[in-house]
């Protein structure tokens, strides 16, 4: 193999490949990425077994002058291009013996050990599934505002993944954990046939930090029964998806309440925020919403100290005094960029909800327990 | 105790003193700030037993309306301030009944222990001493440009602190580690009394993380045989002095050499980071400088791969084969801001000294050993 590119076309596709690269694992292969170069240009292509990244540099932006397929070990490539030259125009030439590769840029040489390449795992094959077309800014926006409520750890593998749930016209994206719910619903350009897919966390994390976000630029999705496939610009992601059957949320999410409080968002977060100073996940004290007529005070009474603090808020229907883990406030909060938003309550113990008016983002989050009698 | 000052003051004090609260003590109150008021304002206090500052908020910029004394936990101190109130004109009011102290701002109010103030240990009491003046850019300056050259780890106490020598009107900083000594000569404003302190690298870095580094601002540098003192803006540090002679240096300074080369600054520096990427602590390779003619080839051949980098340079005197540790010359290079370096090598084994004409900076780097066949 032999090729000459730009240092900044190769250095941004090692990067987008890159995710894929294995961290931890026993098969040294999967830390590699594989570079193959031919008529169509150089494709670089990373897979660490549950996701799988190729992107490609088309053969107007680099010069093949011979075809071929290497592995390289991916940071140790990945270090070297960052450093060959400080000029993200200059040229790199990357040649392989079959034994050693010689990546060579100005008057820089460097010469590495390349790896198997057919050790290499391919590329899943997807079978024909549905399709489905968002802006990179929709699909940003809606693992963004969801993603952290999936789980943290994986002691029920489904709640380590989001349900994508296409009905219609309608994107419903749903993260859960066992304390909470986020749901965010975005209307689509089009009619597309039913789809029911749980993509994993780590999968749309990786997707929302490559893309980068236009919302003139589109990502093609496709599904089949075990894999989904995410297509843009030059690359291409596939990723196992989780298999089962997702958790029945509608039961859940009654439209009945007792209590509604609409409340300026950035003072409620900042209230929010400052409670958790005083809450250690040790002691698990709660942060308690005691609401009296137009006025809701926040309190914490906790081993490393006490908070009271006080905002207006409109109220409609009756007081109430509820418990929360701060943290799952502070995560919807800080997802909706509303300048208002309206809480929905019914008792102590029941969920209260955060929703807008059309539903476009829900937030459930179970309250806890607490000695009323403290506060 | 009961003050209402601006948020702002109150926060900034807070950063400034906390660099001297203990992180890992097995004495809390090494972890608390001491909160005095009185009539000339309010002064805040930490000291970890080797470094304690003092800093202060002048009674025109707070209300006094109870003189006293309290401490407080400083970490969570700091986090209450830092998000009582968004704004950072907002009133702070502290107030202390001798076991819970109460902040309030806005509609917010904590409440936390107080500790007790007479375990705080008290600022040492210097005698009289040397004093110089300096602008608080040239400190800083002088800092960032030796203080990576004293040792990590203190198997040898002397090799963690620095040197500050004044003969006349010139300031000396020295550091060394066994493997490399900096050396920066800075003229002062007048003559001054001698001086040799060591002043620990701990108080050197803190210090020029503290001052803003303005050249219109000063420090007052006060040593007596024990502590040297720093005063600037309404702070003042105390730190402790490194006991001992330092090490004679002068007897290694030769200005004989065999061979000169002035160098691009900014293309050493990159060949050097990029020999880098192939040396790792664990094998220990060497970097190499073949210089012959006007030419010098950077050259690694490690386990992890091979590099050779042809730079232009301008030679005096023999051609040399010479080795290095990296890391001493990416230190050395980054500190300095000309646009060209020269370095002076006599023979394999000796020190290379990187240094300007006038010695304002001298930057010796011993040499490691390599076997020359292997290039």
């Amino acid at each position: 193999m032999k090729i000459t590119l730009k240092k900044l076309d190769l250095f941004a596709a090692i990067n987008t490949a890159g995710r894929a690269v294995s961290v931890k694992t026993t098969m040294p292969i999967l830390q590699c990425l594989l570079i193959n170069a031919d008529d169509n240009g150089v494709s670089i292509t990373a897979n660490d077994m549950e996701l799988a990244i190729e992107t490609k540099i088309s053969a107007e932006k680099c010069s093949v002058l011979e075809n071929g397929t290497i592995a390289v070990e991916a940071k140790l490539f990945s270090d070297i291009i960052r450093k060959i030259s400080f000029e993200d125009a200059a040229d790199v030439t990357i040649t392989s013996d079959g034994t050693l590769v010689e990546i060579t840029s100005e008057s820089s040489l460097f010469r590495i050990q390349e790896k198997d390449p057919e050790q290499f795992p391919e590329l899943p094959q997807m079978r024909e599934g549905h399709r489905l077309t968002v802006s990179q800014f929709t699909l940003k926006e809606v693992i963004k505002n969801t993603i952290f409520s999936i789980a943290a750890n994986d002691s029920n593998k489904m709640m380590t993944g989001e349900l994508f749930e296409v009905r219609g016209n309608n994107l419903r994206v749903i993260a859960l954990d066992g304390h909470r719910i986020a749901i965010v619903n975005t209307e689509l350009r089009e009619e597309y046939e039913s789809v029911n897919a749980i993509i994993p966390g780590k999968t749309l994390s990786d997707i929302s930090k490559i893309i980068e976000g236009s919302a003139d630029r589109d990502v093609e999705i496709c599904f089949d029964d075990n894999y989904v496939s995410f297509s843009f610009d030059d690359t291409i992601m596939v990723s196992r998806l989780i298999d089962g059957d997702f958790f029945k949320i509608d039961s859940m999410l009654s439209n009945d309440y007792l209590t509604k409080i609409t409340v300026n968002k950035r003072e409620l977060l900042n209230s929010v925020e400052r409670s958790s100073i005083l809450i250690s996940e040790s002691d698990k004290k709660p942060l308690i919403f005691k609401l009296e007529d137009d006025s809701l005070n926040l309190r914490v009474n906790s081993p490393t100290g006490y908070l009271d603090d006080v905002l207006r808020v409109e109220k409609g229907g009756k007081d109430i005094m509820i418990a929360f883990n701060p943290k799952f406030l502070l995560d919807a909060l800080r997802a909706i960029d509303d300048e208002k938003v309206d809480l929905y309550m019914t008792t102590s113990k029941a969920p209260c909800f955060i929703r807008d008016e059309n539903k476009k983002y829900i937030y459930l989050i179970l309250p806890v327990n607490f000695n009323p009698s403290a506060y």
